[in-house]
């Protein structure tokens, strides 16, 4: 098993400064730029020294998630013991998995057993639970989730089965072995992407910026208007654009593995409720939602934290952002999510060992 | 030029109590049972001796909308001069040309020149404030536009958009020239239509309906599991299930067609605002909205009845829903919205023409 991964910062004396930063669907670990990536990063404004993950003080380690594209095992990894990729043969995965494979590879590769924090966005969100679910307050000293839930909801999933339909239905998909020939399903990915971006970052802020104008007809983006159901309105040749490169950039196996394990996700599984799988989350957790997020709707993030206040965990902190970005505030509002991440973490800042022990769990 | 329609109850001395009801996207002109179709309509629960639009009173009329596939001329249509079907070669609508069309068919086919009211959700309730708009007082006495809006916004042309591609991207479609050959574009429009049941049921409805639940694998609807990417949820099933039948029975040009029409619909175009745009409709007009709509938020509903009132329109009733079905609250609500409908179409009953003279417009 390889895990793909990037880190910021330097590992203190006692292997104890570690943050986790777990990624979203269709995610990479170049969080932020680095010598060796000068590119910048999905969360490049978030980590830096004196950021939101300030590196003057932690070690950020980003990886790529199981049965992504970019570095960890996947669908699209060559499978040694047929010598070709697993497509479809891969087997499928969870968040569980995920945050296992994870924390595995903190220990064998850095020696780090116990993470300062669990930070994470949307599946990242759900990692962070994750984390702090199965490996206990010894393992994990605090957790962020942020935009994400406890258990996906029925809108959620009909979202990504639609978008695994677009993919599945595309000739070009071939049952996930499209790797050794000559197509590749574009057409599908890139419907399956714009639904993801409906769903990502509809609402006030399209209101405000798209309303409905309509292309400058010399001017437009993308698609010709050949059909006369192509982009008229501004919004459509955004989609178009924005959708365009993502088609061919992402493995569409890895979309459809990945979402599938969003569906799955539910911390109540195995579990007398929801409620009581919560329980085993026991240090201090901040849990951040938006309002205008029609993805994870803020009553998502309402539950998980009532839930765990209910459960006796008495280290919880709420807060809900009316930003305009919908689900995908977290990549841009550094101001109000970055200050509260930074918050958390720093609050009282001292080893997760102590921290739990202080925490009294 | 043909139209499809149906009718209930009977027109009186003066021709004076016509309701005209509008239909929604692929929707037909059989909104209620009657001695010459016995099936249950769409609204059958709305129409009839009593009922919300009531066939004692008045002379109920529901024609199929322009450019559908159920009785009026559309892209399905032989083209006269080809002797082929349209397809594609069908010019672009309107919901302007939509209410042209049906107030010519009213007066040719029955002599009716002033309704009494124009009724409609969604794309009726474009239709029924177009009516209006495009006719005014002389020729329209009343408007219930219901879960529409007055001009479409980013996020609902955004959603047609996605569902179009499905359409247009399935090799099946053929430029719409599917109509003569062995091949149809069934699997585009089943995924078209899972987007458009998402748009317009998901909510409260599904998240106690549904929750995360999972098929009873010995049960389940439809699809075979065997792709591991198929349904495993109970929303999933209720999908694939509620799409099938529609993926066949609903020509998929006509979808592209009247989808266009809606992204285009704005009663601003052409005048100074959409202030100035509504100021055509002077009569009493009904605007419901629900509040767990997402393809037509309740700000849009908003919207119209406010531009209207500060148009100088007196006559503005505006009631919004807290039901939990979304944009599809109309076809279920019975109580609520069709008490609401019956209110304003009877109250201060008297013809469309004195009605106009009564409101001093």
């Amino acid at each position: 098993m390889t895990v793909g991964y990037e880190s910021w910062g330097e590992i203190n004396a006692d292997h104890t400064n570690c943050i986790l930063l777990c990624t979203g669907l269709s995610s990479h670990s170049h969080a932020a730029s680095s010598e060796r990536n000068t590119n910048p990063g999905w969360w490049e404004k978030f980590i830096g020294p004196g950021k939101a993950l300030d590196t003057n003080k932690f070690f950020v380690v980003c990886t790529n998630v199981l049965g992504s594209c970019y570095g960890t095992t996947g669908p699209s990894s060559i499978n040694p013991e047929t010598g070709k990729h697993y497509a479809t043969d891969f087997p499928a995965i969870t968040v569980a998995d995920m945050v296992k494979l994870q924390m595995r590879f903190l220990s064998e590769k850095f020696s780090i057993f116990s993470l300062h924090a669990a930070v994470g966005s949307s599946l990242g969100g759900m990692q962070s639970l994750a984390v702090a679910a199965e490996f206990g307050p010894e393992r994990v000293g605090r957790v962020v989730s942020i935009s994400a839930c406890a258990q996906s909801h029925p809108t959620s999933i009909a979202i990504r089965y639609a978008q695994r339909r677009c993919i599945v239905t595309d000739p070009n998909w071939q049952h996930g072995h499209f790797y050794d020939t000559e197509s590749y399903p574009s057409v599908g990915m890139k419907t399956a992407r714009i639904m993801g971006t409906i769903s990502y970052r509809s609402g006030p802020e399209w209101l405000k910026r798209f309303k409905n104008n309509r292309i400058d007809e010399d001017k437009h983006m993308g698609e010709p208007h050949g059909s006369g159901f192509g982009p008229d309105f501004m919004i459509e040749a955004y989609l178009s654009h924005q959708s365009e490169s993502f088609a061919t950039r992402y493995d569409p196996n890895s979309i459809l593995y990945i979402s599938k394990a969003m569906d799955m996700f539910d911390l109540g599984r195995g579990f007398g409720s929801l409620s009581e799988g919560l329980q085993r989350i026991k240090v201090p957790t901040l849990v951040l939602g938006v309002q205008s997020d029609i993805l994870f709707p803020v009553f998502q993030q309402k539950q998980i934290a009532q839930l765990l206040r209910e459960g006796g965990n008495k280290k919880v902190t709420y807060y809900e952002l009316d930003a305009i970005y919908g689900h995908d505030t977290f990549l841009l509002d550094v101001k109000n999510v970055g200050g509260a991440v930074k918050g958390h973490i720093e609050h009282n800042l001292s080893s997760a060992a102590e921290q739990y022990k202080a925490s009294g769990c």
